[in-house]
């Protein structure tokens, strides 16, 4: 049976996430990315299909470049089966590229790094045009304070005081390679963030502690400290889902 | 009474333009800016006022600053005005500035020139992340043919074949100061044009012919042949309202 790999964008905004949920009642489900792929799946080729994406974004969190596979009976080539999902799929969903892989692929397994941006508007007013998209802090932030906060971030560590409350899995070492405070005071800041794999709301209570940091609540020099503690309650808050943007996924393949 | 200037930003996607129209029904009356900020004026000074603005978007389009006046028996400074508004405002309208001017100010009357901005989403694939803002133009553009249409269309003309059937002002004569194409293919282009005053659907209009300049199908030297016949049957379609964002309106005052 063949595999396909698939790059994913997406507005998260109408989106219950990317995973779709058990539910008691089928026409109650959660409107999910993967339930909406595998639909269309559905409806172009007649078979039951189940994409797997490289991570699970939350609800209303937004994909430049998902990365997923899926393995599919169907005599469809490539280009023809991306040209059919994009005129089947709603409008905040498209497949970018879609290629035929070997039948070991595995989107998440093979997964190098991942990419996340969260988008600040930090001009006085809130904003109607960035407000899918960006999450608005009136208060002026000390973006150097900030950096120093990102950098302490970066490398390997136990990240468990930045994990979600609940299960997860067993080790919560993580791998954070690049930590970047992008922009200008009173305009749009992106937090970048690359690392190898991400726990469940980790880079939301890595920027909700930034926030702080960046508005004073907390030095940037008590960084190493909160990651050492591996205590979830002595870090900032979850960053609300619609500033954040999974940008890219690196399989090492390139296109 | 005093009169306040105020510069507006809003998402045009779920208003049905700027001007409040008369409806027999008023419970079904279209959801407009003017009508959103009346209302809202009401609502907290318990006054009905009318904001007048200095040009009247169309359904779908969008601006990053509008500017406006409105006059208003009230107490509230106008910092404390504008506060409340944008706390009472839906949020896809917020007001950017607002401060008291003399009383002959008026937003339509004072403006020396707007800028449009008209966004092109030219990636192979429709994309869900840009789709409120940008129009999807999947076939390559020939930018230079664009630009050379463009400056063509610069000077002070008659704009009679780029007007929106119907009736309108007398004259169709106006002066553009400014057409530029920015950007990159395969990513976001941006229409920018600035003019001294536009008729109704005149830059949609503009952009459409362009578009079909781009596309090969109209020479960039046809433009000024096309401008002299004043005939509004030989030039392109009007291009969607979604792309386009009132940038900015000069009426020669700082902030």
């Amino acid at each position: 049976m063949p595999t396909f790999r698939l790059v994913l964008e997406y507005d998260g905004s109408d989106f219950e996430g990317w995973q779709t949920q058990r539910t008691a009642v089928a026409d109650r489900a959660p409107r999910t990315v993967q339930g909406v792929l595998d639909a269309a799946l559905r409806q172009i080729t007649g078979v039951d299909a189940r994409v797997h994406g490289a991570g699970r974004t939350d609800a209303g969190v937004h994909a430049e470049a998902q990365l997923a596979h899926v393995e599919l009976e169907t005599r469809l080539e490539a280009a023809e089966l991306r040209r059919a999902l994009n005129a089947v799929l709603p409008r905040d969903v498209a497949v970018l590229e879609l290629r035929a892989v070997d039948a070991d692929y595995h989107a998440r397994r093979d997964a190098r790094s991942k990419t996340y941006v969260y988008r600040l508007w930090t001009g006085e007013t809130r904003s109607p045009l960035r407000a899918r998209r960006a999450l608005h802090v009136a208060r002026s932030l000390d973006l150097e304070a900030m950096r120093r906060a990102a950098a302490a971030v970066v490398g390997t560590h136990d990240f468990a005081s930045f994990r979600a409350a609940g299960g997860g899995p067993r080790t919560s070492v993580r791998t954070i390679t690049r930590f970047d405070v992008v922009g200008e005071p009173g305009g749009e800041l992106r937090l970048e963030v690359t690392g190898t794999g991400f726990l469940r709301h980790m880079v939301r209570n890595l920027v909700g502690t930034l926030l702080e940091v960046g508005q004073g609540k907390r030095p940037a020099e008590s960084l190493p400290a909160l990651i050492a503690a591996c205590d979830r309650g002595r870090a900032g808050p979850t960053a609300p889902a619609h500033g954040l943007t999974l940008e890219r996924v690196d399989d090492g393949q390139a296109g």
